[in-house]
């Protein structure tokens, strides 16, 4: 087969942190998939087919990338930070796996890019510095429970916590419930960062404390980090603090 | 205060994988500080001094930056991957909270890099698909204790586990310590990774099982990572098989 699906990743949204090679992918493309926001960041030229499609159907999505490659096409999915983390390449391999036979003789490759916490740390400082887990929130793929008893696991373990997808129409409760028991294990005036749409013109970056996080609203957009025990701010005058975990736990 | 620190993250190693927010603050450095390997990736210039340091001076190296900026030079502090996963930015800020107040009012800023959890996943699949952590194995700055205590925590939680810092010179026993603990939670067909040198020319890249794994070695430059129970492999004739986890757990 001579068709190909490269599953791309578009960075934070600012062009400057697309790498040479996703570009140079998505230059060879012929076909573009994905949901609607990302295929609208790629500019329309002659030779490309834009096949932008609607939020929740990653599956179908992939599908439809496998079988244009298997009729010879170069297809591009495109996914919004890396495409590895709570994005397209997990739904691209779960129809590769459930589909053709046939269609695993395709060249199908991953191009990595910046995920929304790494963003969304280079912007406020060094959060990560630790150790740190990425969860999504969403209890569209997997049970509620399972969800908490994760977080109750690096809660007690006292990693810092990237939350992704902590909130849609759909699922409304869920980032408070994950605050209130994060509010269990961390005091009150632990750093949590609200990181809406990072590296594009409407980013907006909150540094609250947890007890603030409670209250505030946030939207699909937004990438929650909760700061592990170490977590603290650096105050500066006439500009917002940097928020750091160090790199040591004390003996 | 005119000068300025960039801790910038140089990605996995191949330039195509350097942002272009990334070069562009290489470009406009005066001073380049950093562990040798990644200062050599810099290529040399007029008017810009390279200051190579050996590893393990981490936070040495931050104050020297800062020192530098303050007497009003534009500071580039390289890190291979992302400088805030495991890497130089945290140290900066250690070094910045502990150090002249009026270090302050400088112009610090971090443009984020390809960690390499990002690059080795995007080389073979999705396996990162599902919630995943990061952890340091190193127990040069957290005791023994508090890394069992998270491998433990993240194991029960199903999690899958990215350990960077795996071995060293220093630290030859405890890898073959986190598979052992590992193993006392996951099957031993897990999927586990040892990603190696991932975009240099000397990358190489081994799928193992868990009980594989615990058989073979590894490197100060490997990455390592533990698959989740649903972490699976998509065999294909001829080539590597495709690892990844699935987005979803079943109820």
């Amino acid at each position: 087969m001579s068709g190909s699906v490269t599953v791309i990743g578009l960075g934070p949204g600012d062009p400057r942190y697309l790498t040479p090679a996703a570009q140079a992918a998505l230059d060879a493309a012929q076909d573009l998939i994905g949901y609607f926001p990302y295929v609208a960041r790629v500019s329309e030229r002659p030779g490309l087919t834009r096949h932008a499609s609607d939020n929740r159907v990653e599956v179908d999505r992939a599908r439809h990338a496998l079988e244009l490659a298997a009729a010879g096409r170069r297809v591009a999915v495109v996914s919004g930070g890396d495409p590895g983390v709570f994005a397209m390449a997990a739904a691209v391999f779960e129809a590769l796996e459930a589909g053709d036979p046939a269609w695993r003789a395709l060249s199908i490759t991953v191009e990595p890019g910046i995920t929304a916490m790494l963003a969304a740390a280079a912007r406020i400082g060094a959060p990560l510095g630790g150790d740190f887990c990425a969860l999504s929130l969403s209890d569209n793929l997997k049970p509620w429970e399972v969800i908490t008893a994760r977080l109750e696991a690096v809660l007690t373990a006292d990693l810092v916590i990237a939350l992704y997808n902590p909130i849609s129409r759909a699922r409304p409760w869920q980032l408070g419930a994950a605050l209130a028991l994060a509010a269990e294990h961390r005091a009150p005036e632990t750093p949590v960062i609200f990181a809406r749409a990072v590296g594009r013109p409407d980013e907006a970056i909150r540094i609250l404390t947890l007890a603030e996080a409670r209250e505030a609203s946030a939207d699909m957009a937004t990438l929650v980090m909760i700061g592990a025990s170490a977590t603290r701010l650096i105050p500066r005058e006439g500009a917002a603090p940097f928020v750091y975990t160090p790199r040591s736990v004390a003996r």
